[in-house]
């Protein structure tokens, strides 16, 4: 590309936007819905469709494990995924601060690219806007996705039901610890790395062999597994009994958490999934997941019950039980 | 509302983030869609789609005739109308500032609901997100958009061919105008107001008579109508030739540009488009439009050729031809 850093220039729909698009993103991304240049992508698809959207702010937008060009990719994939879809296809819409320095972006376009292959998902449409320096922060992205619905996927929190096992496809509290490492203030020696990891195939495998037993799924990231367990209790009208001795979590994710006075609970995730299975098949579920590269740490942590309704219980590992409420304030801004 | 200000707690996936969304979206937003309070929204969708996708940081986020939220409907619902598309759904996904305030973040709020409502859209589903003071400007809004291609809609830039008329729907510069009017420095007294306004129904009654016969559409944003003509004479490698004293401006918007020393054919618009138009049936399609609400003023401002490929060539009110350029820096920044 021509320039160091990004200007305003580059987000006018002039010349610049137009030699930045040729050279970094159509060039890159090239496929036949892009090649329309359109003011949008024409798809065709058939059936039920999931269509989900997030923007990325996560401060730094480089950090131990990812970067946010491919959390962007991943989390909406996994959104969709949650959805009981496949991922087909992904927006890609920046915000763009002054100044970004040109390498870095383009650093975050290749991890896009990157990503997306990684997870069989299209790049089909986009926008770039330009804004002052000092009003944005380096790069903000949003991703929108389109799946279709998996043909046995029948995924909702009113399918949900008491005796259903809560699985949790992975060690929690990684991703919020990795990006806290590198906060002001905060740095501490760890080779803790984020989770980010599209879920599609994994999901999409444990759709194939269960189907409808798995009557929900959703991953825990901004506020971590308390928040899913207690959105889950809250929309089910059920109540959520976790076992601590069961909740994996790697001994220096733990050891990062104390120091700094967090609950591991409470802590971002990218890459894991709780799912809730009816209990016939459960077990045979969590097989399945070990035996996949992104489930092997996967655990059954809970179940549902008839009991408290609307509460989250966890049973400590000496034995106590407590009250796990939703976060109420702001632990970890900007986490993704 | 609780608060008089958005905090980071706001954007936490929390306690705060619940009350936020029920108090503020889900509520007033309601549907089927977003009752699932999934990760996605499931929708039956069948046939040839449009997905398109724009984030919004125009600047200030209230201005004469609008809004940064009915700006974001509206353009999104204009972009799929572009591909020729019936909207239909909406994602909708904000960044905001900390410490914007309550009142008017659900002023927005309220806007989106009446300009997604007047354009027969549905908002299915969104995200939302808080950075630090000074990391941000108040609000950005991602809307990112599904469309039904209308039955006898086949636009594409390989279907403009030398002879086809251009038309445009109304006025140009005038979004431009209204925004600059309210920009420090560069205030002056003015009652021009931004045109943003929903293009599906005109499009869709253009569409229905016509089908085919329209070959192209764009709505001219950044950049204005010489940005739109050059991507459409590099595109479809022909030429465009241009009238001036055929394009439509208001005198107030022009003489708003002469004392800025502003081109108006550079100026950005949010409520009009360009058509390109089969020789036979132009005529009539003028016609069509000047009998709708947002087609009065619309008009035929040139023709596609084969001379001079790639170019745009503008025949000046007094005869003189020149070439139109792209324009090359950053005129207005955060115009949409």
């Amino acid at each position: 590309m021509d320039f160091d850093v990004i200007t305003m220039g580059h987000g006018s729909g002039g010349l610049l936007t137009q030699r930045l698009l040729r050279a970094g993103v159509f060039n890159l991304f090239k496929n036949d819905f892009l090649g329309q240049q359109h003011d949008g992508a024409i798809l065709n698809l058939s059936g039920k469709l999931a269509f989900s959207t997030d923007s990325y702010v996560v401060s730094p937008i480089f950090f131990p494990g990812g970067n946010i060009g491919e959390l962007a990719v991943n989390s909406s994939v996994n959104d969709l995924s949650m959805c009981g879809a496949i991922p087909k296809y992904l927006s890609l819409a920046f915000i763009l601060e002054e100044g970004l320095r040109m390498d870095e972006f383009w650093q975050i376009l290749v991890s896009i690219k990157a990503a997306s292959e990684a997870a069989g998902v299209q790049i089909v449409t986009g926008d770039t806007k330009v804004v002052e320096k000092g009003k944005g922060d380096k790069i903000f992205i949003n991703t929108t996705g389109i799946g279709i619905i998996h043909p046995h996927a029948n995924i909702a929190v009113n399918r949900v039901k008491p005796g259903d096992k809560v699985i949790i496809s992975g060690n929690i509290a990684t991703h919020g610890v990795a990006i806290l490492s590198t906060r002001k203030g905060m740095e501490f020696e760890t080779t803790i790395e984020s989770d980010t990891a599209p879920l599609n195939d994994v999901v999409r495998k444990l759709l194939d062999a269960f189907g409808a037993h798995i009557h929900f799924m959703r991953d825990p990231t901004r506020g971590g597994l308390a928040t899913v367990a207690n959105e889950l209790a809250g929309q089910s009208k059920l109540g959520i009994d976790l076992f601590q001795h069961h909740i994996p979590v790697v001994e220096e994710v733990e050891g990062a958490c104390e120091m700094l006075g967090l609950d591991p609970l409470y802590v971002a995730n990218e890459g894991i999934f709780i799912g809730v299975v009816d209990t016939t098949r459960a077990e045979e579920a969590l097989q399945l997941l070990h035996a996949h590269p992104l489930g092997k740490r996967a655990a059954m942590i809970g179940e549902v019950t008839s009991q408290h309704p609307g509460q989250v219980i966890l049973t400590s590992k000496v034995g106590g039980r407590r009250v796990v409420q939703y976060p109420t304030g702001e632990q970890l801004p900007r986490i993704c």
